[in-house]
């Protein structure tokens, strides 16, 4: 693992472990009792730096007026790779154990710094366009296996491909957001009709978000360098899918009401400046991706990741502990594919990574994968067992990377699932 | 076909066979070079009445300030069915030949009304989410046998769902705006590799799109009342498709960069009220859809459609003509299955109808279906063929409904393919 030496200290407490040292302070929406205004944060040990007020003191000098007091980072993005690399640097000196400026302004530090705890924490970005692909070569290979063909499960344009489709962008949810679990068409393979049913097979992904900080104008490119210098940051996702209604729906256009119901997505956007130290080389792509897909250097990142699920009145167990950096294709080259059609890419689109599997059942990030189908349970302690989620359920994603005595984390993705509700009229 | 008798005359001139009387009054966004800020109008004959300066000339009592001074009919959509209709019938009075309002005041008249010769049209709605659906069963039927299965066309879900999927709202554009060829991957059967090259098999989907006008909240469900209830209007589109692209990338979430680089949507959103008079039954359905999908009256409309294609240099030929009214999923079906799940659905949605096919050739509404993928070329008067589109193509498309005496009509779409641009490093 590539680290760097530990940086200076904030005169802010940092927790050992705590996913928020100076060298993260990762982009968060925020409302408090006393300020029910959603604004721009960012977080630091326990607490929330709010970025709107250390504007309105005078200390982010450049930046234009309000660029902070949003309901979404949407405008500070689109200002551009210098500004965000500047806000940072900025950002950290005054955070700084020996920069006196915040520090030694006791009334400013009362205004601008906001207990995590006594935050409610909103969706960080408007989703402009929210696109899912489906680059982790043993989740493809595993759901192929149980979809389509034990022994061909990669199609053919897997392997030249970021293989991706387009998801609902209105759907997509801040953490801790119930989930209902959604009706849809159901034909089991026995019944010769479909019926309207709630879904049987309710499951989750475990993905990275990749938020595009550029716009580009229809019919441009990108290069793979354009495209990486394109990302301005990364939160946990949670792609919640019905496979029983994705099973009847999905030819020959693809997954539409089975992913549609929520998605869910972290409360920070981890920078990619912030994730620099934690790069790591991909699989070898082979064969070699076509000209323009093709990349050199450590373009994957190795961000831990964990999945707990925890049914109602049941201690949580984690199901899942894989990596990100198994990924196949790089985030930077699924935004090439993205924009190789002349596609117009908007600052704020959010392009979910595909579920993050590793090569073994514990790395699996999706229950489809975990319980092979739903035939190898999840074993609880207390023996309750679970192939997918029950209503009441509780899953929590956790990421972060691991530095030398450092974290920088994303916190945690959490969602509950509450009942179905079918109206008496569709009973029928 | 179902007509009204013809109400009033407008003092605005409305010749023969114009889409635009005084039973239309469809929403568009125009600017002029003396006011280049985009607002809305309404078409009536061949001018525009600015309904931003009607509105500030205290005409429009009762709607929130500035509501047409906007770059979208997004503002006023969000108001609601009642209002929709209310503005309807103020208009059809302020603009009818026995009321002086408007009539007899030369001044607001030389403000208000606008020539179409001397506007810029502009996407009429920002685009929250572009879903594309496959609702004609000829043209279901149509692209299964030449993609999958000759016997076999349709898949089995088709009969009960109305299958769709999310497209690419970024890329829905505006008439006239030009279409850049796209770069693709592409995988000729005969090759072993695939390779990025220009599509060779650029086409066209002859489509309605229904705008949403209300919102629902996550996890909430429509009937088909409500459904039908939610539609504010229609517009004609065009879902540019590179058949070559699609058919290498389509397995197995769906189509993605072969309807990525441009949809293009037309000027005027024709209301649901105006084409009232138009409703027809669609084909009969069956099996019988399920509960929550059963519709009952006429809820498909007839609108007539027309195809022209115009080679650089060529008169243009009309390809296709078909009718609205063939489609076996209604609007109100499409839009009751997208919210079955609970997935949000916003003001400014924007649904595809699927390509809109009739029985015989004449009647396709791709140049895929026209010309049997590519095997029966189409043929110029000047001996030119066309198997797909080339550089330098013109398409047009016309909508209109045919009443006793008048049209209520869509104006035209279309748009002109410019050559594919490809980097020179991406060459190799």
């Amino acid at each position: 693992m590539t680290t760097t030496a530990k940086p200076r200290q904030s005169f802010v407490p940092v927790p050992a472990e705590s996913h928020f040292p100076l060298e993260n302070l990762p982009y968060g929406v925020f409302s408090t009792m006393a300020d029910p205004a959603p604004r721009v944060g960012v977080a630091i040990g326990e607490m929330i730096l709010d970025l709107a007020e250390i504007a309105r003191a005078g200390l982010l000098p450049g930046l234009p007026e309000g660029v902070f007091a949003a309901a979404a980072i949407n405008p500070f993005v689109a200002l551009g790779r210098p500004v965000w690399s500047a806000t940072r640097k900025r950002l950290q000196e005054l955070l700084a154990a020996d920069c006196p400026t915040l520090r030694d302004d006791a009334a400013l530090r009362a205004r601008a710094l906001v207990a995590q705890g006594e935050a409610r924490m909103h969706r960080p970005v408007e989703v402009m366009g929210f696109t899912d692909f489906y680059s982790s070569r043993e989740h493809a290979t595993n759901v192929g296996m149980m979809f389509r063909d034990k022994n061909n499960p990669l199609l053919p344009n897997w392997l030249h491909i970021p293989i991706g489709y387009n998801g609902r962008a209105s759907t997509v949810v801040a953490s801790a957001t119930p989930v209902r679990r959604p009706l849809g068409q159901l034909k089991p393979p026995a019944d010769e009709m479909p019926h309207l049913g709630p879904s049987a097979r309710l499951d989750i992904e475990l993905e990275m978000a990749v938020i595009v900080g550029r716009d580009t104008a229809l019919g441009d490119v990108l290069t793979v360098a354009e495209a990486d210098a394109a990302i301005f940051g990364y939160a946990l996702l949670n792609d919640w899918s019905a496979r029983d209604i994705q099973q009847w729906e999905y030819v020959p256009l693809g997954p539409f009401q089975s992913k549609a119901f929520a998605t869910s997505i972290g409360d920070w956007v981890v920078t990619a400046e912030a994730l620099e130290p934690f790069r790591v080389e991909g699989p070898v792509q082979h064969p070699a991706p076509l000209a323009h897909l093709r990349q050199s250097g450590p373009m994957n990142y190795d961000i831990q990741l964990a999945v707990d699920l925890a049914p109602e009145g049941t201690d949580a167990l984690t199901v899942c502990r894989t990596s990100f950096r198994y990924m196949y294709w790089s985030s930077a080259q699924q935004l090439v594919h993205h924009a190789s059609s002349g596609c117009t890419m908007r600052v704020g689109d959010v392009l979910g990574s595909g579920t993050v599997s590793g090569p073994t059942r514990a790395e699996r990030g999706s229950l489809l994968e975990i319980t092979w189908g739903g035939s190898e349970p999840i074993e609880f302690p207390n023996g309750l067992e679970r192939r997918f989620l029950e209503d009441g359920d509780t899953v929590t994603i956790t990421g972060w990377c691991e530095g030398e005595g450092y974290r920088v984390g994303f916190g945690s993705l959490t969602g509950t699932i509450l009942p179905a509700q079918m109206p008496e009229a569709w009973k029928s």
